[in-house]
């Protein structure tokens, strides 16, 4: 594709902290951006223009799609129908493939497994007639999780024993769901990479993440993975890339177990920007936000090198009152989404921690 | 003062580079930003609000200054009567002295040397009749500028002999101007503080400074001043800073002579963030643009400490058509402003290297 020049406009379905940091990124680049979104939202503060619209109204979704260049969304659960209105008149990136593959946990992993690419033993439930199946399928203690819209561990259930079943489905609301066993790993990664309009593929060093409550608490790197485990991590990323047509920064969590045929297992995948490579920002010379803009305008790839060693820590609800003290930390990145209210559980900004780079070339 | 609290309103006097980067450092932090200019400009398109207005449209600026919890400006032309206006109901940071006796070049030159700092021998120009008294004063060659509105290098003409004087005042409009020496310098360097609402000031690295036919062309950290000599440079822009009462970040160009006595020799100030320290956006965990606003917001200062060595180059006029080749180019940090045309002289960009660091703490 021709690289869009800078001064064309880049599109961003959703109006949330990433579609903010990835408007801010554009602007570096001489870019303009234009929200759609259902409400105001951080992304609107630092956008040239906002369209305040549902997901479902045609008719403004073909007038975004007409005024700007490309189109990106910034969450996954953004409508397919949504993306493929748009898409009609203006190209999304991207894709559509890898938004209604990831939207829904089921094809999720049958498309990973499908692959040849390592996942948990899954099964399907869509209704009661399928737990005695999904009991034989996957070894118990399992997680029941909805298919659809789950996020931040929302929509999960634990099922220690094969009784807990029914229970833990009706406590999900009785929705098609999988239930997928508990993987025995040691700790949880995420591979980032951007891949170009040319399937040029860039990978950013790997971070060892930690969660907290079902949320993303703390992304570190570098992690402590030997080489081989890391270049497996990134091939099983790239496989997954390939197949989806990818263009842009693709996220693959996966679970490392350290096992000797195979020590990793792919989690999920989120096809965006992803909260654990906030550390870009601040640690490399191309932050993910940035590179992902480059993939989406077809423009070279930047660098994914990182120039120091980072700690990122997420600020969930409450956290952010404690502003005042991390912004005299000396060190300390601060980053803060600008949303008003702290309410439990919502990601209202993080901090990055830099340290001289130590490890490899 | 009282930190302001994320979420709060920072207004901006001009529409320019600056703002937009000021604007982008600000939403880092979660503040909002709103741009007062007369026309539209680069910072309009990441900034929460805009007016445009002129600037002595008393009204305006009146409602804009009741919209926004503090204001700066990033440009030292904003007439001192605008600022006024403003700070009748919102502080403005830097100050109005800064702005007032940086936009005229003999109060500015009055200012500095009468603090006791080394400046170039220079005098006052208002007419014809000013001639042989500055010509005594001034040992040729020397420049001729005009007092007011002189930037990049305009408003400028070389007196090499007393005869040309006469027609290089006409050439500058026969307007108000200084006459001042030309120093004999090896390069020329600026150093750039950041100074809180509570007097504490910390310093960036300084940078060695090339221009290009009077338009500021690389800038590059660390420079080769030896330890004495830097640390003369600080404490010259340390007076300055003081005596203006400063809150923000401060500029202040120097020739460095190489004298044993006095190393050092103050061109000029700006009271803003500055065209030279552009390579901390990349450098450093904590820009000048995020410096200015923590300043001014009445944040803890952030560290100035650079992470990497840097080199900066501006994108002036036509440079900017390079920006594929750039985009592509490894290790490269781009930097466009969003600017339609790019006329002969215009700043459009810029771009940083950036190296592992080398040399001390």
């Amino acid at each position: 594709m021709q690289a869009l020049a800078p001064g064309s406009i880049i599109g961003i379905l959703g109006g949330g902290q990433l579609g903010r940091m990835l408007a801010l990124a554009a602007a570096r680049l001489g870019f303009k951006c234009h929200i759609y979104n259902d409400a105001a939202g951080p992304a609107c503060e630092v956008a040239a223009a906002a369209t305040l619209g549902r997901f479902d109204d045609v008719e403004k979704l073909k007038t975004f799609a007409g005024a700007v260049d490309v189109v990106t969304y910034e969450f996954e659960n953004v409508p397919v129908a949504a993306a493929a209105t748009v898409e009609r008149i203006t190209p999304v990136r991207p894709g559509l493939k890898a938004l209604q593959v990831s939207q829904d946990r089921l094809e999720e992993k049958r498309f990973v497994s499908g692959l040849g690419l390592p996942v948990a033993p899954f099964a399907s439930i869509e209704s009661a007639q399928d737990f005695a199946t999904a009991l034989r399928a996957v070894p118990l203690p399992a997680i029941l999780k909805t298919r659809r819209m789950g996020y931040d561990g929302k929509g999960q259930a634990r099922v220690a024993t094969a009784p807990e079943l029914p229970t833990a489905h009706a406590e999900i609301g009785g929705v098609p769901a999988t239930l997928e066993a508990i993987v025995d790993f040691g700790c949880e990664v995420s591979v980032l990479l951007v891949r170009g309009s040319d399937g040029e593929t860039r990978f950013y060093d790997i971070p060892v993440n930690r969660h907290d409550g079902g949320i993303l608490d703390t992304s570190r790197v570098p992690c402590d993975l030997c080489e081989r485990h890391q270049a497996r991590a990134k091939a099983i990323a790239h496989t997954l890339a390939a197949a989806l047509h990818y263009v842009g920064v693709l996220a693959v969590e996966m679970f490392h177990t350290g096992d000797a045929a195979e020590p990793l297992i792919v989690n999920e995948f989120a096809p965006r920007v992803h909260n654990s490579g906030h550390w870009t920002i601040d640690a490399c010379a191309v932050s993910q936000f940035e590179n992902h803009i480059r993939a989406i305008a077809g423009w070279p790839l930047g660098t994914t090198e990182r120039h120091s060693d980072a700690r990122m820590q997420n600020l969930i609800g409450a956290d952010v009152g404690d502003w005042r003290r991390l912004a005299g930390e000396p060190g300390a990145c601060l980053h803060l989404y600008g949303k008003a209210e702290a309410r439990p559980g919502r990601k209202m900004g993080h901090v990055t921690w830099l340290k001289p780079r130590t490890g490899g070339p």
